[in-house]
């Protein structure tokens, strides 16, 4: 296949160094950051046959997750006609139509996609910014992919629940300003949660994202884990990012600035 | 005063060496902890016409708080007898008897003792295990202070929202495992969750227990700060530990088993 003639010129195409796996990129719009990675690492099931995703972005997470042989399907919602094309070209590039599909729909539309109590896992990297916060960016594509503007919170967390069967794990990574929003929105829609970690830039200072995972009907009892440092100095990752990159057989990426 | 006068034969005096501040323990019952010098640190308040806390054990946490001159009055809170007898009379040898006053009452007779919405500040540390939880201590005094026999987590979030004036602070330590739990309750009784830090025995272990400032009416955004390492190595302290100790000014410390 002549991969070039699926990326289009203000595009670039990189090259995942896992298992031959290319991803399209928009060095102006949408390039996958750490938190995609990360978030790919931490969900941790190994195996279902439904997998849904609330907005994709380039596609990364269900690239990473697609090593995984016994995640048979994954069905991920996108809002943006630009975007969600971008993404499907990256998955046609991979030959994974069969395992990946990429909806144009806002996940306010999930239900419509597939049955309620269906999905093994959900998961998503929302916009960690609420509507009414400061500055926007100027350029659409960006502000609705990190403003509650097209989906609050609660929307991802509703949607989520609604789909998911019973036992079925939900897992988001977000800002921890947002911590209490999102316990107490997990648990008021029975999606309780069980597992968070924290993730720092340094040692010494305070988390700037945090990864949870809750379970469809779950009963109440958190383990937080101990906290994901990412630089051991300046401009030197930790050997824990080292860890899950080569884990995730990675050898170059870039950082989203949320 | 002859200070072995107000000390029991199987209990202990132990001088705190913050401004010739002493302590009874019972060795058999009740010492104080990493946790309470770590909970009086976490209080960040230095102003305050009233403190109250629930569930005092040896006095530990009023008895460091009286360092601090702003801080008017407290009045702690314990149901045992034996327990509150035995901060009283720490109390009394330290002279502080004119701004510390142990109620020996149960914490959901707080509204007799003061006016709904008086209290600047109400802290806890309070017992961590579930009724229900496994094997409970065989020693009453043990059981009481470690499971909710006399009091649940929703009881003492509720007293405090209610004694609380608005925009009044509420600390408490407590077992990450209930972290939901006190995120829910806290919101629910409009005791907003604000500050959290999670305290870990060694940087890659998983943390143990946490605190929480909630400010009732507060506006909700959740800053998590940096976790707390306890040890540096297998039975040496950590740096930050020997800071907050000689920050307190103690020198000589022991642990509680929760």
């Amino acid at each position: 296949m002549n991969h070039q003639s699926n990326v289009r010129t203000h595009e670039r195409l990189d090259d995942l160094q896992l298992n031959g796996l290319k991803i399209i990129q928009d060095p102006q719009g949408f390039c996958f950051g750490i938190d995609a990675v990360l978030l790919s690492h931490f969900i941790d099931v190994k195996k279902a046959k439904l997998a849904v995703e609330f907005g994709t972005g380039t596609g990364i997470i269900p690239l990473l997750l697609s090593e995984r042989k016994a995640i048979e399907k994954i069905l991920t919602f996108e809002v943006q006609e630009k975007v969600a094309h971008m993404a499907r070209r990256s998955i046609e590039l991979n030959q994974l139509e069969d395992r990946i599909q990429v909806i144009h729909d806002t996940l306010h539309h999930a239900c419509n996609y597939m049955e309620n109590g269906s999905a093994d896992i959900v998961f998503s990297n929302p916009p960690y910014m609420a509507p009414h916060a400061a500055i926007k960016n100027p350029s659409d594509e960006k502000a609705i992919s990190r403003h509650e503007i097209l989906c609050t919170l609660e929307d991802v967390v509703r949607n989520a629940a609604q789909i998911l069967k019973f036992r079925g794990a939900f897992f988001m990574i977000h800002r921890p300003t947002r911590l209490v929003d999102i316990i107490t929105l997990c648990r008021q829609y029975k999606l309780e949660p069980k597992k968070i970690q924290m993730i720092q830039p340094y040692k010494d200072s305070p988390p700037n994202i945090f990864m949870i995972k809750c379970v469809k009907g779950g009963n109440p009892e958190m383990k937080v884990m101990p906290p994901l440092v990412v630089y051991e100095a300046k401009g030197q990752f930790s050997n824990r990012i080292y860890e899950i990159y080569s884990e995730a057989q990675i050898t170059s990426f870039t950082e989203r600035q949320g």
